[in-house]
């Protein structure tokens, strides 16, 4: 057994405890973790981005998915760690694990700061069950873990109006209003992107996200950010201050929640919000479960963000569509290209454009049968040389100071089968009916999300994930609450009714294992399209402007509306880039975008 | 004030009663109402099918919906019982309207065998914030309605297992089967539908539905069927109690619910069962509140039910499709027709069909403007005459010894507006998108209404209601848990999951006020479309074979696939019933059925 797990066991029978659970989250429900937070990592040796780790008194189990089963093996082997893997027969989840394992009157452990107050009920349900208890004080991990990494702590800056539209003080003042209209007194925000919106903050404590770690706590005339004083310069101190924004050190939050007085009407989401902040909470403080109002306020665009939007977009497409030109130029000249030369090469022509801050997620730049594999990512171990046939797939996104994006287009790059045509045709298809949608206001992505896979179920093939996500402005690449999928999942808080100013993507696929990857993705706009006496219509505008790659079309395969939207998409892309753009690749985005 | 209306004040001062509800309902929540159940029209003089009246110490209101505002204000008019139009501005709601003139501590009664348990809690939460209170043991109406009709009492017949497919004693085992999974020992059936199908029985208790006057209570070991023994023939007695059902009189159900042993867990349906059976339940009763497992076992049919469905739409078909050609026929050659003497054509061609029994609903057959009212009914004192321009909508249906029908077809009858073929277009190509649609099992009916409404949206019009409705085997013509709409309403209970064997109507449609009404229908039987790594797939096969008028076609509005869809429909209607006709009725078909 690894000397961690066994220095973890040995901490769990000082303390009695049966089972201990380390799952791989921050105290913020992040999205990525950063290697403070990397605790499962650390004990177990997988680097995987997901998987929970737990340990009883002589063993231990590692869950991940599929993405992962390989590399763990690989990474666990002689670890002494049993993989669990997730979703295939006989493999008990996380859950029915610790019904089956935690002995009568057993305790059940783990780090209260890292589990949400949701799951944590969950737990409490389970043990309960069997006479046993719950125990969320202890971090057994840090305990243990010498040489821990520090907290991140990046410089937060102010996140200018010119950008954001709206002030921190009216955010707070609409804020409490929904504070009001659900009779809470105090509100507890701790996700990070909630924060950063509501104060116009940005920073880079989290991968691939530009926020800043924090905690905030909002009554009807205080508003506390709990954060690094060390993360806060000066004048940003300053400015907050004069917006009535009062500072107290990160840590700080426990003890302002203990003190909140007796009455309290505190609202939390109990789904987002850790246990050990629920635990904090003074005796008279009664609970408010509900979503952040901030969710769905960020969710929703304001003017300046989505003019904010469409220039980051348009520099955004400029540079994939010069990435376009000179990967198909590249490999028809025979250049010896691999996924992670051609990656590189988008994220040059990325940052050549302005207020680039970096990418919005791990670039998946996925060659042939590699792009069968849904969240590939290329290495400097493992990775493809590009050939002169069959599809590259690219999904990548960036960070920008006006803008985030997220895009995907399949390349041809030389010869593809007729199956392969007709695939690619078929998520052109869907994505194109999806973006060209007209609906009644009151839709949810599951009313829509039969237009995009419509095309591929069809053929008997389905994607197997969501149509879209949300997309965050200057935040989180996936962001709530609105999505598109056909069957609701609550844990992923995606069902939304769509609105104007929501933004969301639209990337049906499809996937042959050991064959092809296929995905085509736009970001959607959602847009009033005028209102008359059945309602308030609505449709989407696309932000994303790239060409479809031709190459993989059979018009044949295709509608004449069907074609009428390409082109006209293809009409928009030229009519946006084209004046952007060197003579000669005006002219080759002239043919890239030519009509069908 | 209405002489009824002040005997019932009467006996409300003698009881204390504040407000006194009279809803349209009988003792089982059917569609329909029994004259003996008509106390609501009796009462008020107001005779539309959907309403609800409550009368206070000095006053009375009827709530009815935009269908009956007309009629009811006229049959109103001087009966001193005010009008509450339901939807206007500023119309409270039935509850609503309770909720501001229930006096402090006042008393709210009505018959407790006409409101259902969940619609009861709701009254009882409103009396409860005015700390009044709820009184449910008064028929008001019934002690003073002298020449009340007395109780609908058809002859049961038992239902052949050769159209059912499923002997009555599988069923209790399977139903059994359901219980013991929910942890019930008991289980009331007040729904007739749900009885009929579990019995195998039918009748003609209740207009439209072959049902009979009945209550049932399972047990682990008992059945017993709760019946007007008049209506119960000496034959079918014998066969009920061989196949282990006990019978007992009608009234005898509260008796048998106050006898319920205690630490009974009795399933019943608190949406459907009335709160009187559930005051009659004993002391130790548990209520555990679901739906009827029946109710999703007879949406599913089975292979039997099937086999008889294809064949009684085969002989509905013919009849509609001769209805047709003779309307075509007749205007083209000047015959003065009516609304009312066209219906009554379509019912003579459908009697002379085998095996059938009454219509499923009131058949609507609507001429030019009248159309636009979804629920227009024409009648002796009021209908139209029928020329030769416009369409004609028919949506009518049948119930058969082996089948129970739904259509509408909307005829061309001479020249059509422009915009008016759009509409008829629009609504042909939703129609049969939803009609050829796959789709992976899980799918709800909100995941396909968009195919059908998509076309409409994209007009900027709604048909404000949903796209389908289950259908019942020889039972009634909506039937829950499957439909189609793009929002959940759940007292629609209509939101299931889709499996093979259900059948749910495709009717979507355009109503424009004034102008004209179009909608076409067909009923759609879910099959598999076959399973592999994805899962299963499902599409539908129409059951409904009739042509489209192709006369309200543009083709040009069409795409290729939506004219292919059309053709290949057309080609199955051909094929089904041209074997069954004249020649110069398949003449006619043929040409009625041309690919376009």
């Amino acid at each position: 057994m690894k000397p961690e797990i066994l220095a973890l066991q040995s901490r769990m029978a000082e303390r009695g405890i049966d089972l201990y659970v380390v799952p791989t989250s921050d105290f913020h429900d992040s999205e990525y973790v950063s290697p403070h937070f990397s605790a499962r990592r650390w004990l177990s040796g997988f680097t995987g981005s997901a998987g929970t780790l737990i340990v009883s008194k002589d063993a231990a189990f590692l869950w991940t998915d599929g993405r992962y089963f390989i590399q763990a093996e690989k990474e666990l082997s002689g670890s002494g760690i049993a993989l669990m893997r997730m979703g295939e027969p006989d493999v008990p989840t996380v859950h029915e694990f610790v019904e089956r394992h935690l002995p009568d009157k057993g305790v059940l452990a783990f780090d209260g700061r890292l589990v949400s107050e949701r799951d944590r009920e969950r737990y409490v349900e389970i043990a309960g069950r069997k006479g046993g208890s719950v125990v969320t004080k202890h971090d057994l991990a840090g305990e243990i873990w010498a040489d821990r990494p520090a907290l991140p702590c990046s410089q937060a800056f102010s996140f200018p109006l010119q950008y954001c539209g709206r002030s921190r003080v009216d955010k707070l003042a609409a804020l409490r209003q929904e504070m009001e209209k659900l009779g809470a007194t105090a509100h507890l925000i701790t996700a990070l992107d909630d924060i950063a919106w509501l104060f116009n903050i940005r920073g880079d404590d989290v991968a691939y996200t530009p926020v800043v770690l924090s905690y905030a706590l909002i009554t009807m005339d205080e508003a506390s950010l709990f954060i690094q004083p060390a993360a806060v310069p000066a004048e940003l101190e300053k400015e907050l201050e004069q917006d009535g924004v009062a500072l107290f050190p990160y840590e700080g939050i426990y003890a302002a929640l203990s003190a909140l007085p007796e009455g309290t009407k505190l609202l939390l989401d109990k789904r987002r919000v850790q246990c050990a902040a629920v635990d904090a909470c003074g005796k008279g403080v009664a609970l408010i479960d509900g979503p952040n109002p901030t969710t769905l306020m960020k969710a929703v665009k304001n003017e300046a963000e989505i003019a904010s939007l469409k220039a980051c977009h348009v520099r955004d497409g400029l540079a994939v569509t010069r990435f376009m030109k000179w990967l198909k130029e590249a490999v028809a000249k025979g250049e010896r290209l691999t996924e992670l030369s051609a990656a590189a090469e988008l994220e040059r022509l990325r940052k050549a454009g302005e207020n680039y801050l970096e990418p919005s997620f791990a670039t998946i730049c996925a060659y042939g049968p590699n792009a069968a594999m849904m969240h590939y990512c290329a290495t400097e171990e493992d990775h493809a040389e590009i050939r002169p046939e069959g599809f590259l797939l690219v999904d990548s996104g960036a960070q920008y100071l006006d803008g985030t994006t997220d895009v995907t287009r399949t390349f041809v790059l030389g010869p593809i089968t007729k199956e392969q045509r007709l695939h690619f045709t078929a998520v052109a298809r869907g994505m194109l009916n999806l973006q060209y949608a007209r609906f009644l206001r009151g839709c949810r992505g599951i009313n829509l999300d039969i237009l995009a896979r419509g095309p591929v179920w069809d053929l008997g093939i389905d994607y197997r994930c969501g149509t879209g996500h949300g997309v965050g402005f200057v935040l989180g690449v996936h962001e709530a609450p609105n999505g598109i999928r056909w069957r609701v999942v609550p844990e992923r808080d995606d069902s939304a009714v769509l609105v104007p100013g929501m933004v969301t993507t639209d990337e049906p696929g499809v996937y042959i294992e050991g064959s092809h990857g296929i995905r085509t993705e736009n970001e959607l706009l959602c847009v009033s399209d005028g209102e008359n006496e059945y309602g308030e219509f609505l449709r989407f505008a696309p932000l994303t402007f790239v060409p479809i790659d031709l190459d993989g079309i059979d018009p044949a395969l295709m509608s004449k509306p069907e074609r009428h939207r390409l082109n006209e998409y293809h009409a928009l892309v030229y009519s946006t880039l084209s004046s952007l753009m060197t003579d000669e690749e005006r002219q080759w985005l002239k043919d890239a975008t030519r009509p069908i």
